[in-house]
């Protein structure tokens, strides 16, 4: 299978198993099901989930030992997107072309049904430690907990509200980069490679890939929003209408973050040498970050 | 120990392990801890851990093997008192004569803080079960969560929330009140007899005794709120103030409201027969709620 195909491969996997995940057949709350499916099922390019099945295939794992893992983080990133978009928070009516959550279902459904996928996640991943394994998929989970909550994701969420209106300076962007986005990117790697048995020196070299992949996947998004912007507006860059908020090209200029974003994606493919030709798909997703136009 | 000195000293092991649960010390989001321990260290009688606590003592168990659990339910507990108060949900502005998490750190922190509470609860049981006896914390944890989640508690308040504006059949309320209140009155007791080691005799025993006190509470609750409410507008019984929601009050009128709250709580305590002496706490903790006055 080329990259497409085994990218499609994965994100079959991963939609069959959430569209199985939410068992609620209460007849008075059909709704909370229809909710949390909503989100859960709108498609995307499925990024997480995916890391985690790629690196299973490194250690030669069959996928389904880290199935329930990968769809654990998927949930908890879509229970972020959900509570991001709610107007006290981003007061986004859409997202991927359909309308957001509360704009479905009512604000106070949207707040339960992001509620409920992020508890899910855990029944998800609890649930699965009593089919085998349970120790490594205990420590997976703390590794995920830990990303996904005060002192990762979620304390990125928190940094990015207090930089609304105001210049954040370097040092601060790239905290809040690091646990907003990146923290969600290197869980499910490290957990998958937990999972599969990865010695330190592995682990380390993955948890550095996934780090570098989600730094470029940040400068990127700053980057395609910048192009997006001047296209949408017909304006050059240098234009200051995006500098309200700080980003990687507010704070570097256009040229040194394309030159940052190659770098970086060189970096972390590197991280990869000691895994061999198994490892030509990590090498691929990372190198569509920098090439990808959306 | 008299019970209420018992009470005060289980407040207080639960106490000092919440004031030490949240961790950040990340200089760039020191408001997402602050508005973390508002909630969670804003008092009340803490039923739900003490419940935790008093349970252990019935298996001659050292309270640290619980306090852990304790503390991550009485975590969860707070998170859903801060999400339901919200301007899309209940919209209050106080909580026992405070003003509410979002009246003092903003809708955004609110909904963020609430988040990293429930995350947290999962973080502290992870960390715990590593500490020993793995197995059985990690079925301790399979159950919270299938409580707290959408077939429990959040279930509940989706049911609670589309009877809004309507009244609800005597069958609809009882599912609510079972999620929404009772699930989470149930969790500590069983999760506490899960990691003490109850057989599955104790256990059911124990999940009844839970059961009864959750329903207790529910209609204690109801005739307080109409009795407050009485005496604040000058009013008799059978005022159909209130009546625009559904309640046991309104649903069987005062006098079976009360009855069923007597036989409820008897019918509870015999539950637990089997227990002897150590079982006098959680009597006297099921006894309080008929005479309970807030």
């Amino acid at each position: 299978m080329n990259f497409k195909e085994k990218q499609a491969f994965y994100i079959e996997i991963i939609e069959n198993s959430l569209a199985n995940s939410v068992t609620i057949d209460n007849q008075y709350y059909t709704i909370l099901k229809e909710a949390m499916l909503y989100s859960l099922m709108a498609g995307g390019k499925r990024l997480r989930p995916t890391l985690a099945l790629a690196t299973a295939e490194l250690f030669e794992k069959e996928l389904r030992e880290v199935v329930a893992f990968a769809c654990a983080i998927e949930m908890i990133h879509t229970y972020s997107l959900i509570h991001d978009d709610l107007p006290a928070m981003d007061n986004d009516d859409f997202r991927r072309g359909k309308p957001t959550n509360h704009k479905m279902f009512g604000e106070a459904i949207a707040i339960l049904a992001g509620d409920a996928l992020l508890n899910l996640a855990y029944e998800t991943m609890i649930k699965d430690a009593f089919a085998g394994n349970t120790i490594k998929k205990l420590r997976a989970m703390e590794v995920i907990a830990q990303y996904a909550g005060s002192l990762g994701m979620i304390g990125g969420q928190v940094i990015d509200l207090s930089c609304e209106g105001r210049k954040a300076d370097s040092e601060q962007l790239k905290t809040m980069h690091k646990l907003k986005t990146g923290a969600l990117i290197k869980a499910p790697v490290e957990s998958a490679a937990i999972i599969c048995e990865a010695d330190e020196n592995q682990l380390t070299a993955l948890s550095n890939y996934a780090a570098n992949l989600g730094l470029a996947f940040q400068i990127k998004d700053d980057i395609l929003d910048v192009e997006g912007s001047m296209e949408e507006m017909g304006k050059k860059p240098g234009s200051d209408s995006l500098s309200d908020k700080s980003t990687y090209v507010t704070l570097y200029g256009m040229e040194k973050s394309k030159q940052m974003l190659e770098e970086v994606t060189k970096e972390g493919i590197a991280f990869l040498d000691q895994f061999g030709k198994s490892a030509d798909f990590l090498r691929e997703l990372a190198a569509s970050m920098v090439t990808r136009k959306q």
